[in-house]
């Protein structure tokens, strides 16, 4: 694999979701703002196998940061809302539909091991209940390319604190959360990384970090 | 009074200073990075009672943000590094030596009492142990004018957790500290704030918000 890659949108104030996440709100409140800046994109669009779209400096930014990613790896808080145990019927299938955006294998870091769920479009979600593990596994799984580390916050602040993160691509909303979940709380030594480009968009702000 | 203005400097992991803050390193391990975009401006020259300096989007920024600028108010910590009582001989008159650049009445927020401080250049420092009286007295003393709240990380999150901030300029520098001291953590509703304005710059980005 090449190399394993944050890529998050984050609020002014340090959020990457808002408060009291739920079905309804699987952002939390005002967390859907969060992505205002790539929905209408043309790259985000043609991810989700739908035409058309604006092109402009954030759509390079997105299609670049996309382009290369063989495995993702997320959160279970990310996967879906459920917590405790997975319901024996009719278990939760993330929030994306029968053919998710991802279309390469996704390992979930779960507390409940379940076996593996294969939906359309080349997407596989491995349940895997260590976090090294996943890692471990998603670098395996995507030789010669990167490894998407996706969120949520708790994954994300558990991949800094490790040092795993090799490049950052932080997308900074104009906007205050106030409440919700943050990535970077101390814990981390974000020292080692070192500002490659900075691309200024109306309603957001794309940094590329490297780790050196 | 015209209005409560928080203008402040802060990494794109939310720290308005560094960690380990100390007589030689005031502003933490860091932290003097978050000031660099301001130091070579005209409008910073000025202030301290200089000449020259660079003259570009950021100077005016810095121009306009303190022109109206009639008192500050501000916590011990940013005053000085001395903690517990103030020393009975020589005590510490502040970072800014005897002609500081604030040039109107300081309200400094303390545990500990003290007589007024007046320096050269019509500063005078005064001491108060309550941060609300703190920042009334500050409004009283600017009539027509606006009041700097001007950190550090505590006061500002006392200010904002009250609501007293009214104007928020948010300097946001395009470096990662990693640890250091933080004003965004979760217990402020900042939703109430309305962003009028961005200005990009190399190193930083300017965010004005008014709260509505």
């Amino acid at each position: 694999m090449a190399a394993f890659r944050l890529q998050i949108s984050m609020s002014l104030d340090g959020c990457v979701a808002g408060p009291e996440q739920s079905l309804d709100d699987p952002l939390g409140i005002g967390g859907e703002q969060l992505h205002e800046w790539a929905v209408p994109l043309a790259a985000f669009r043609e991810i989700h196998g739908q035409e058309g779209g604006e092109v402009n400096p954030s759509d390079s930014v997105l299609r670049e940061a996309t382009a290369n990613i063989g495995a993702t790896v997320m959160g279970r808080n990310m996967f879906g809302p459920v917590r405790g145990p997975w319901l024996a019927d009719a278990p939760w299938e993330g929030w994306w539909g029968k053919n998710p955006p991802f279309h390469h294998p996704v390992f979930v870091v779960t507390h409940h091991a379940r076996e593996p769920l294969t939906l359309e479009g080349g997407t596989t979600f491995h349940f895997v209940t260590d976090f090294e593990d996943a890692m471990m596994r998603a670098a395996k799984a995507a030789p010669d390319r990167d490894v998407a580390v996706a969120g949520g916050a708790s994954l994300v602040r558990q991949a800094l604190a490790g040092k795993w993160i090799e490049v950052m691509d932080l997308h900074v909303v104009s906007i205050l959360l106030g409440r919700g979940e943050r990535i970077f709380d101390g814990s981390a030594d974000l020292r080692a990384f070192r500002l490659v480009r900075t691309i200024h968009a109306p309603t957001v702000t794309h940094y590329s970090f490297i780790r050196s």
